[in-house]
């Protein structure tokens, strides 16, 4: 088996990628859930909805974010209702949205209703939630603290980041489908995703025994960069990383993950720092990270298992 | 104030007229909710919503339930879910059905969710579900016990109709927002809006103390016809009156309401039938009941108004 731990839609690329690579085989991608909130009764799952539809091939990829060719009657017909619409839905979208709370609704956990989904999408991996108990990643501002989303979506981003708290971590035992493998010797490797590290991938290390069990097993880890040439493919990620005085660079990625990666894959445009990176100890991969369409994610998926074959290879 | 007993279609445009005529005065239409089931999670309220659409002039009158101008990108979307989309619900009328869905995840009751809504849609009357309490109307058929959407939607009123149940009925407190004032002497009449006596204004009356509070009270109570020339204007009610043994005739329905009633409009091509439920004691009205457009429906109300005002002259 191989882990992937992801966010939302660098995540939701490459785990589309190893997903066709992996045909087959055994894989598990683990998605961040400290961005999930409840908006109008529903259950608002982002990442966990960004990999999905980006793996089925429904995602909208100049928008980043819920389907392709969506329509938003119902948001407008909200918002003739009075209701704040800061976050839309669209009426595609809603599909996901209901089976999921009917899912919820008839007692199924998040980890449940997932599988359900996934089945029912003809998804041929696992999408497991990182966690079926409530996480919620807090951005500390200099406009206080902050939800997730509200930093996000509401703020566009705006506040000045100074930290960040998982509230609820502390609690919040991993799901069993994708932490038991992985403790039990099931896994080949793990694959951090190019995710933002602090808000995507740092709640599901932060869950309590990922990082030891990381540490503990003989699988490698690796992880994809998330900066290129200087800046973050998407997100805020540029922007957390000056504001908290660290260089926007794939070695402020390698600080940030420390000596829990065995290996490391760069993109091309950044290939300068692969002597720094192995001084510190870690197998380097180079390759442009860049995933635009299909085959690019593929590209970048067959790098990722080349690089866990070639840590082990060494290992062993 | 003026109190309208009301189900789906036929009771949303008399209530529309009530509306129309009663601008700046009490009225408060009591909507049945035997109907109401859980769908997707989603709180399903046919008869609240059609009249509050109705009111507000958002129905689609060709269809006969839901909003005009609908999308059906959600339906379409659950479909590909392989969600059994028997009941459909429209991209804009979700928008409703999140609405209410927010209010009662908040705590609200039925009652509060509805006069939230009404409020928002700026419905210049009360529009009050019956019960807080979940009551089911089940159709006896040779085909076993049915919900009334499984009878309605489901088998299209196909089977054949033996007798009809409230499941939850004797626990089921009318709603303290009409039955307060009904009982407390604040009302000047009660109309029964031309909707079906069994499975629309039958849960409403079957309410414990509802029929022994209109007999005491001193307001009138009067009855539209839901049967015009020998037809049901909308839905399975003259095939049921059939199926029970009884005529397709006006009064049929004068029968089944008994000695609650004070007065009764008859459609001018029933006025045959005016003698002898003038005979039975009641005073009547003829008017054309056809409510096609807002102006008919505005019609209709006038006719009812001056038939309470007739029986209230003449009982003081």
């Amino acid at each position: 088996m191989i882990h992937a731990f992801s966010g939302g839609v660098g995540g939701a690329r490459l785990s589309r990628g190893l997903a066709d690579e992996l045909v087959g085989e055994d894989l598990t991608i683990v998605v961040n859930t400290g961005d999930d909130f409840d908006h109008l009764g529903l259950r608002i799952m982002p990442d966990f909805d960004s990999v999905v539809y980006g793996i089925a091939g429904w995602n909208d990829t100049v928008r980043g974010w819920g389907r392709a060719e969506e329509t938003w009657q119902c948001r407008d017909a909200l918002a003739e209702f009075g209701v704040d619409t800061w976050f839309s839905l669209g009426d595609k979208d809603l599909a996901l949205h209901l089976l999921r709370l009917s899912l919820l609704e008839s007692g199924a956990t998040f980890t449940e209703a997932a599988a359900e989904i996934v089945h029912r999408m003809g998804i041929n991996c696992r999408v497991v939630p990182m966690t079926d108990h409530p996480v919620e990643t807090i951005v500390i501002t200099d406009n206080g603290d902050l939800s997730f989303q509200d930093y996000f979506v509401r703020m566009r981003c705006e506040p000045r980041v100074t930290a960040f708290r998982l509230a609820g971590v502390e609690r919040a035992a991993p799901s069993a489908a994708w932490f038991d493998p992985l403790t039990g010797g099931d896994t080949r490797g793990v694959v951090l995703c190019p995710s933002n590290p602090f808000v995507s991938i740092g709640p599901i290390l932060g869950l309590p025994g990922v990082e030891a069990a990381l540490r503990r097993s003989a699988a490698p880890v690796i992880a994809v960069s998330p900066i290129v040439a200087g800046d973050a493919v998407k997100g805020p990620l540029a922007k957390m990383l000056r504001e908290l005085g660290q260089p926007v660079t794939p070695l402020a990625i390698f600080a940030h993950y420390g000596d829990l990666l065995d290996g490391f894959v760069l993109d091309v445009r950044d290939e300068i720092f692969a002597p720094q990176l192995r001084e510190r100890g870690v197998r380097v991969a180079v390759c442009d990270t860049l995933m635009s369409d299909r085959e690019a994610s593929r590209r970048v998926a067959r790098a990722c298992l080349a690089l866990l074959s070639e840590c082990d290879d060494h290992a062993g």
